[in-house]
């Protein structure tokens, strides 16, 4: 599995947002291990030594495996919903920011797609508060895209049966680009997220 | 997370193709703990004690967790190819196979979500052999589905840019149901997937 998406000097510094650098360091470690060999087969001492550290000096940043889980958790979901948002809020059709939204979510999804699967698929392994933190963001999420599409129903540019159903379907297929895309496939994030903006906009029959 | 789909008296036995019973159950025990925990925290001593045998008697049957692993994958993706090319081959226009295989399909990963989950997740723990096996399996089910869409082009029923990507999403879309689906939710298997086989023919232009 690919974590050259992990390693900095790229257009931003993975987890910039994390300090101290050794904090950082360590989160970028879990994401890896968590990756490879799933969140229950790693232990915090495999996350330092990684990170190049010892297991006293990762507990200084955090205390369980489970709060590494979370960060990682809580950090993805919330630059999710942030780049929904961006998108709705944008200026232009239901149409045009649907398919802005897409794009961005997607594109998301395939460069940081090692992330992407650490953030999808360990969900169960968060403790019941942390899990309801993440649960809440993720409904946020859905409600975002609901509401353009409800908006592009409501100004008679989309053709939507089912609302609900077809929201939780858009986001799925965004979802999913993390399990299958790999830097060594044929598409970019970008050709991607275009050909994925013109899919949906089909799914909700927009009007060309 | 729910292994009621497991759990023998429904419809029909799950793994009921797997001989001797011993054999079965095993492998019923490996799906659950690979999918709770999954591949790599799960020990064949974990496995046999699920099963309420000897890590001994699990030995007779598989000689290692990754032969338990790639049976699980070679049983699960000869079905989801059973499952395409048995819609592919049916009677009606490109429209209505297509719909069929998307249908069945979805089914297919919403009843069996825990085993569909194993299947789709852990496909980078399996030796290189077997990996390459699966890899193969897995471009047949996307010829499968590549076909029945090149066939309403052809047909001038569908209006598809890019077939090969296309293909894709519609597979990924259906896949991505055994990482969201759940029996508490509020839809029926059969319910997701009618809605992604419109979906589906909106993504691939059908005529109406």
């Amino acid at each position: 599995m690919s974590v050259a998406e992990e390693t900095p000097g790229g257009e931003d510094m993975p987890w910039g947002e994390v300090t101290p650098e050794a904090a950082r360091r360590l989160l970028v470690a879990a994401v890896e291990a968590f990756a490879e060999r799933g969140y229950h087969a790693t232990t915090t001492r495999d996350i330092a030594g990684r990170a190049g550290m010892s297991p006293a000096a990762l507990y200084i940043h955090y205390k369980t495996k489970e709060e590494l889980l979370h960060r990682i958790s809580r950090i993805g979901h919330d630059k999710a919903l942030e780049i929904l948002r961006a998108a709705a809020d944008g200026e232009g059709t239901a149409a045009e920011r649907l398919a802005d939204a897409v794009r961005s979510f997607v594109r998301w999804h395939a460069e940081r797609h090692t992330t992407a699967r650490v953030v999808q698929y360990e969900l169960d392994a968060l403790g019941p508060e942390h899990r309801a933190e993440i649960v809440e963001l993720r409904r946020e999420s859905d409600a975002v895209v609901r509401g353009i599409i409800n908006e592009g129903v409501a100004a008679g540019e989309f053709d939507v049966p089912d609302v609900h159903g077809t929201t939780v379907a858009v986001l799925s297929l965004c979802i999913d680009v993390s399990r299958w895309f790999t830097t060594q496939g044929r598409r970019t994030p970008d050709e991607v997220g275009a050909l994925y903006a013109d899919l949906v906009l089909r799914m909700v029959g927009a009007q060309k």
